[in-house]
């Protein structure tokens, strides 16, 4: 087979996908009386299709992500997502549990489906119980709203939204060669806080290929611990994270064979990188993404302790912030990571220029560095000369904005 | 025996504990042409006295750590201390190395020491070499002008600061109720950024009390994981990190017994504490000092581990800043803590004022929330109800002009 594989962003959406219709409302979940934003979505498979997720790891739940859980691991099989910003559901205790099955039950009644079939999400403010009347409204309109015109992708990829500025969408085609061809798409909302409250990121992704739930979830797992599990704005974790897959098989093409499985790997993988580097690069009064990338490390942990030391230190991404090429800063969050840190060994580059060679500093770059981190995309490449192995995240600057806009009331 | 123990701030300094001299000078460290800037501190004891340390577990430490470390492994005795501000010398390999021990010979020399006999430490920016032609000049004006003047004494902990705004001193007295008595005192530097590099904390104690250096050891490791452990203002921990304690015996106390040895312990607990609130509370820009508690933990790992997930919430930290009684922002940080927290047995109080009560928000008292966290201190308590382990830390809050100061060039 000659494999083509093709990635395209900012699309209209979901509803590119065989048999996939998508919509999104405004019922004015925030309460202020605007109904002109977009708050409720609905994605609907027209057939069976199976799903898998992955959720936040806070012990704090939402009860959407707890339903959805017990849901997928019951029965991995979904026709429908029904979601809504603007309330994350969240630290709502029995009362949030069973509006988020209501919800279910509202939606699964006007499309004609079991309240199981039926996965729902929040995201927004914690601690307030979901406007379930309104909502019921929205859902309706949101179900009668149903299809797979680029308007209705749109405005569903609007209607997840929280604190983001634009909305987030990427597709993937995979041409098998033979011929028969499927789509992996998906949208997203970003790591930002909430009016005053939750940063929560969101994606769906909807393919229809033909997969075992089994091999579904493992390819989502697998691409979310590349992607949606390796990027930082804030280091914030939400009660509310989820990523969601739908898949119909309408396409046709069976995944399995280890070519086509590949590509189906890599379709969801590339989906997800381009989803996650967009809710990164919108995060909150964020000026910079910076790949932070460590190499030859002892083992992947060590890798990812380091970067992720570095990418939520507030004094590096304050330094990023103002274009300092603060070398220090980076190697003082390396070693405070703990990790068993040789810094005679140690290399380190902005981009492709030496910063520190075994320790020594280079400082004859110095106007280099500058230069690279004045940028908007730069890469801190950090070779520990301990190993083989490697990780790396996609982290956020700090900036004066970020700190005004969350300091609430 | 009653045992009668006063603690007092902003006190002179370690003049004022029996045999110990100390001076503070300034020899243009920073190289800005600046002597008037105080940036080198000369801690002696008149005899010999028994010494222990705490120092940073960042896997990248400076070289006068790693000396002093090894020198009180080798024999927990010392003469002397000498300390700069100004410059790390932090990341600067076998020559930093050969600069911290030739700063002991130099004070050594000075002093009519052994090199041994002197402990050294450096706080400021990381990555250059100390100016050896200078210190050494510095260090000997400090070595002629040592006395137990208030003066002196003032200007040592002077000397210490880097973007420090003001000195930190403390001294506690106990009065052993048979007509004897001994002190402990203190002086500290805060955990500010420095210049465009580094955030550190130095500490120097000094007792006249006669204790084995393994009880001081002990004495200091407990007071330190109580306060100097458990304190943030950015979560971002140095290269440099230290605390010292020298013990000269000279009040002629010795301590033994259990009474006395407790009385012991408290001295140096509340000196340290007292300090240690200094360094939150002059934390680069901050405007607030929270006390966050976590009470009926499982354990202690537990407690310590939402404590510090909850004191180092960029979203937390930001919201009080903004006076916002935001526990949605508490909730989520305790929850990816991920230490097995359950929600509907949580606790949580603004000072005294209930927030959340197994699980179920209280508004009621919103307005009372407001005023709580409008103030410059007040405490997060959180109850888990799942055993008895309670820990605390001092944390800062997160302000645009922390992100302004810290941006760099």
């Amino acid at each position: 087979m000659n494999i083509k594989i093709e990635t395209t962003e900012d699309v209209e959406g979901l509803g590119l996908v065989k048999g996939f219709k998508v919509s999104g409302i405004g019922c004015d979940i925030r309460g202020k009386g605007d109904f002109s934003r977009l708050d409720t979505a609905i994605v609907f498979s027209e057939t069976d299709a199976n799903a898998a997720g992955v959720f936040t790891t806070n012990d704090v739940k939402a009860a959407p992500v707890m339903l959805d859980m017990r849901r997928l691991s019951e029965n991995p099989l979904a026709r429908a997502i029904v979601a809504n910003s603007g309330n994350a559901n969240a630290c709502t205790g029995n009362r949030g549990m069973e509006d988020a099955e209501k919800t279910c039950r509202i939606a699964a009644g006007e499309l004609g489906l079991k309240p199981e079939e039926v996965l729902v999400c929040s995201t927004g403010r914690i601690g307030e119980f979901l406007p379930m009347e309104k909502l019921e409204k929205g859902i309706k309109e949101a179900a009668s709203k149903l299809s797979n015109s680029a308007e209705s992708s749109k405005a569903a990829a609007s209607a997840i939204l929280t604190s983001d500025t634009r909305s987030k969408t990427a597709i993937c085609r995979v041409d098998c060669g033979n011929g028969s061809s499927f789509s992996v798409a998906g949208m997203a909302k970003g790591a930002g806080m909430i009016e005053p409250n939750m940063a929560t990121m969101l994606a769906f992704l909807a393919t229809d290929a033909k997969i075992s739930s089994d091999k579904l979830r493992n390819s989502l797992k697998k691409a979310a611990s590349k992607t949606f599990n390796r990027m930082t704005v804030d280091g914030d974790m939400s009660t509310n994270d989820t990523v969601l897959i739908l898949a119909n098989g309408l396409s046709g093409v069976e995944i399995s064979g280890e070519e086509i499985s590949e590509a189906f790997d890599k379709a969801v993988l590339e989906v997800s990188r381009v989803l996650a580097r967009k809710i990164v690069g919108d995060g909150e009064k964020i000026t910079k993404v910076v790949e932070v990338k460590v190499r030859e490390a002892r083992d992947s942990e060590q890798a990812e302790k380091i970067c992720r030391s570095i990418g939520n230190s507030l004094l590096v991404k304050s330094s990023w912030f103002g274009c300092d090429p603060n070398w220090g800063r980076l190697t003082d969050a390396a070693g405070y990571a703990r990790t068993g840190l040789d810094f005679e060994k140690l290399d380190l580059y902005y981009d492709t220029t030496p910063v520190i060679i075994q320790g020594q500093p280079k400082p004859e770059f110095k106007e280099e560095w500058k230069k690279i981190v004045s940028r908007k995309t730069f890469t801190v490449d950090m070779n520990l000369n301990m190993g083989s192995a490697e990780e790396s995240i996609l982290a956020a600057d700090l900036t004066e904005g970020y700190v005004n806009f969350n300091k609430g009331e």
